[in-house]
């Protein structure tokens, strides 16, 4: 056995996320071309599956626990006296970053196509960034900033990204994610700025 | 028979707003004494309920056509050159007057109770803002407001309404929602402007 195969071997072992992240992107295309529901499990190399996800969906909203610890780490460890926004824009690109790593752009693709095929999994989406919003705000509440103000920000966190994710996501795109939040964020400030 | 009766039984009739929005409420705390999957059709007087609602989600979520009508016309009718802020501004004076209008206080309090109390009825009411934010969105492509900017407004629009609509059925507070609104967008600005 070569070392490069043993080392690909270790590479399966159940917490490696390069793995999983082959794995996912596997069984993505699968969904993409034969649609979600038609896919089985079996098609997707059983066992090796289930050492790394619970079941389908997972291939879908896996890696969202560490999404949202890379955006509430940012602002737990942000330095004292950063305003909410400074707060919100070291949170965003903490959590462009580890989306960036976790999932790649035709990965991500693939799988808002699948998304948007089904509806069941739309309301997972829209649940998870509800929760995530959620999640924002407590954690900006944590750090003394009130309660309206938390849940404005928590918004608006979401809101540019999302927005900067479908930007990133459109054919053809090929900037990266935490500059496109960041020029979301100052056009929303754009908007707001008085006249 | 009384000119009382007879004005009240013309109250009655198909599409009288009075009328609906006494059932609502009557329904309305039948569903927050015994719970919504315990209520059923018969006890809210079956044949006069039904000239007015569909089913018994339609109690909860009934309105909902009028109120995002109030916030699209608005954009639709808002005169040229104004700021997109100004025409956001706008939308929530008119959406907030028609929530108003069609949904009183205790009403809204009643109504949000059983939706926390179930996941399927939350689920609806996120689908409900997801499309009023993509409503609001394409309004404004409407009205030559670029995509992104569109995006960012409908959202911003959404979390406004939401933030401030979470604050008019909060136990205690008797402040018009209109008012609140406008605070909240006030407070939205002050987060984004720059330091």
């Amino acid at each position: 056995m070569s070392a490069t195969v043993i080392a690909s071997l270790g590479a399966m072992s159940r917490w490696e996320p390069g793995a999983a992240g082959r794995l996912r992107s596997a069984a993505m295309e699968l969904f993409a071309e034969r649609g979600f529901d038609e896919t089985t499990v079996a098609d997707v190399t059983e066992r090796t599956y289930f050492r790394h996800f619970a079941d389908k969906r997972e291939v879908l909203f896996g890696g969202e626990e560490q999404l949202q610890a890379a955006f509430l780490g940012a602002i737990a460890e942000a330095p004292e006296g950063l305003s909410v926004l400074a707060i919100v824009d070291a949170a965003l690109d903490a959590g462009g970053r580890a989306l960036e790593e976790v999932r790649a752009r035709d990965d991500a693709r693939a799988r808002n196509a699948v998304i948007e095929m089904h509806a069941a999994l739309q309301e997972r989406e829209r649940l998870k960034l509800a929760r995530l919003a959620a999640a924002v705000a407590a954690a900006l509440e944590q750090r003394a900033v009130d309660t309206l103000d938390a849940r404005l920000a928590g918004d608006l966190l979401v809101s540019v990204f999302t927005t900067a994710f479908a930007q990133w996501i459109a054919p053809g795109h090929d900037r990266r994610l935490v500059e496109l939040q960041r020029e979301a964020l100052l056009s929303l400030r754009d908007l707001l700025a008085p006249a």
